[in-house]
């Protein structure tokens, strides 16, 4: 157990509490959680952290990335979605080793790391996703991970698997690591997208999540060519299939939602299906622009995530919600996607997603510690009236000074702690 | 004179030369000129600078930007244009003394030299413009500036000035810094916008331009509201205003161009007008998405620029390339506005537009010894099979280490040579 106390003085925390408070205060920290939030805590034989010119914010949430495709970042550009699977991801995907696929989540949690990122959903690969879980439990990031189900000839061959096996994976990997290391790693049942799965895998997948309670993970409605596909084969629209299927019954997750018609956005709303918005793969992909506001305006939930590298072609929270702003501003003008409202998609809006808004996503007590720390000074941000502004238009991943989950440093003075950045960069450089 | 020479060995040459060229290779650099581009060259009694992991790409070329409204960084969020030059920027502009102008303007070069741009269009300001000439001559960024022109009661009350005035001192500025320093400071007539200036000053303006062949640039086809109050006055476009009034017969720069129609665009197209193209302060503003790939179909020159920092809010071209490309892959698909079109459009597309384009915009023997070094092996931008798609894409402000312009070093290992970074954020920061 982490027993040791440890006071954060005198940082401007961005709270994202139900007030969204921002205040000037001391945090302390017990046991991996804050216990305190108060003007001048006693640091009597505690440690200290003094945060004077720092910014502290709740660790951000990725909802939706790709450990397994890092390693093809500058690769596969300028291809619509499904040229850029067949052509350039599946076939990558296919040729990782367990040793390149450890490089590659490795290289990617330094990014998240580096850019303050502390919890995400990865969607896992079809073949070796223990080494995905075993790379997550070694560095202390905070994540939900899948192994990625694909059986089906509808769509490609290269790395499809038999049904059964698939299946027996998942549940294997899931009494292996769902709740492992006090909660910090999660399971979800993750079928890559509908096009690459038998109608068999999707039942067994639905009966499996409402079986165990487990959540599931998957792509939808990101490019009109997928969604026509859908159709033809079912007959309905892609978020109809899913309801159709059962997965409603269950913790929905889904990425993209790009194209959806006012019958699918009854369904996302009905059963608090939750948008995984990805707005650089989304823009870069010629996929489209979400329908965000709107979403958000029915209540629906949107969090954001930077998906794989190479349709990014980073992974950076930053970018995706200072894009996340400017594009919905660009079609619904100015007053549309405050950089407050987008400050909350990544936080608690990402927590919420994932089911751990009672554990991370915001500054309260009780919470955990997952904790970013940004330099306030520098060229670049100043000056900064307006924090959120601050936040989402002018700050960058490299004003992230200090990380930690869970109350443990993962990053401090921007060196990565659990990582070794070096030797992942001798190994994939050109 | 600089006299001395300096090789620069080993680094990897993003040349945007006409053919393209990507090498290893060094550079012999002599009076602030690329006088080699070589294997080996010989550093026998030279100087040598040693870039073996680093990227050396031409300097970043900014053509609209407004040095004295970084002060005024997050502090004017959510208001479509109208709104907010008459909310916040003009009663901001009229509140700047010269010490606090000065201030504005070494922000912003300090940020431009931290990310790469080594050449600036700044469009001015009103009153005391000398103190932007003389902050520009001082930090040693090369730039074309102006004093902005407003005289009309049209649109604000608050800064105008008297027309004769206004013409009168733009005159002597063009004087005294015209050419300075080897050319590296160029004056450009600058009237705001077409609604902040009486038809006596536009025409005045023009004239004056053809009588010393100087340069104008100004903002036009911004915002929608903007284009109707123009056809209103005129009975025209914004765009036909300036060909009736004869601004087409000289080098004209026109900052945005968001909407414009086949007339307009034939205009732009006849009197090979500069499209000014400000991705993030467009899409912050909710003015719209630009036709680029349209304008660059039909060869009009396009380059870059982040506009002023409180519609931005910041004044990195980083975000403008990967921004000014995203956008267009959502609307025109993933092949539109490849990496290494956006480049050229910050580069050698951006001195076109200036009129620089056989003395910068480009490593090619015989230009200035404008250079940027970025940082190669990075976790958010390896692996880098394509060396474009890294650079558009991955790249971010804070890989650049180095950056010399004329030769001469402005930024070392990411310190400010000629602005001294802590005091004017000492002076900033809240």
């Amino acid at each position: 157990m982490k027993k040791k106390s440890l006071v954060v003085k005198n940082g401007l925390l961005v709270t994202v509490n139900p007030q969204m408070e921002i205040l000037k205060a001391d945090l302390l920290i017990e046991n991996g959680r804050i216990v305190s939030i108060a003007p001048d805590i006693d640091s009597t034989n505690r440690d200290v952290f003094y945060a004077d010119d720092l910014i502290v914010v709740p660790g951000f949430v990725q909802t939706h990335v790709h450990l397994a495709q890092t390693l093809f970042r500058n690769s596969a550009e300028d291809l619509p979605l499904l040229d850029w699977l067949e052509q350039k991801i599946w076939p990558g995907e296919a040729s990782l080793t367990p040793e390149t696929l450890r490089l590659s989540a490795l290289l990617s949690i330094g990014e998240f790391f580096k850019g303050g990122t502390t919890t995400i959903q990865d969607i896992g690969i079809v073949k070796n996703a223990h080494v995905l879980f075993e790379t997550i439990a070694e560095t202390g990031i905070r994540a939900v991970s899948s192994k990625m189900l694909m059986d089906s000839g509808d769509g490609p061959q290269i790395i499809i698997e038999d049904t059964d096996q698939a299946l027996t994976e998942s549940l294997e990997l899931l009494q292996r690591w769902h709740g492992y290391d006090n909660g910090r790693i999660n399971y979800a049942l993750a079928p890559r997208f509908v096009l690459s799965c038998s109608n068999q895998l999707l039942k067994e997948t639905a009966e499996l999540a409402k079986k165990y309670h487990l959540a599931v993970h998957t792509h939808a409605s990101e490019n009109k060519k997928e969604i026509e596909l859908v159709k033809k084969r079912f007959g309905m629209s892609n978020i109809q299939v899913f309801e159709y299927l059962g997965f409603t019954e269950v913790s929905l997750r889904l990425a993209h939602c790009v194209w959806t018609d006012e019958a699918d956005r009854q369904i996302l709303q009905k059963y608090d299906i939750k948008v995984l918005h990805c707005p650089s793969a989304n823009l870069k992909l010629g996929s489209g622009i979400a329908p965000i506001p709107d979403y958000l305006q029915r209540g629906i939930n949107v969090s954001l995530g930077a998906d794989g590298a190479p349709c990014n072609n980073n992974l950076s929270i930053f970018m995706e919600m200072r894009l996340a702003a400017l594009i919905q501003k660009a079609l619904h003008g100015p007053q549309s996607m405050t950089a407050e409202t987008v400050f909350k998609l990544a936080t608690i809006d990402g927590a919420r997603a994932l089911g751990l808004d009672q554990e991370i996503g915001s500054i309260e007590i009780g919470k955990k510690a997952d904790l970013v720390f940004l330099k306030r000074n520098q060229v670049h941000s100043i000056p900064d009236e307006n924090i959120y502004a601050k936040l989402i238009f002018s700050a960058r991943e490299t004003d992230v000074q200090h990380v930690m989950v869970d109350g443990q440093w993962v990053l401090k003075d921007r060196q990565l702690l659990t990582i070794d950045e070096n030797e992942i960069i001798d190994k994939i450089k050109l």
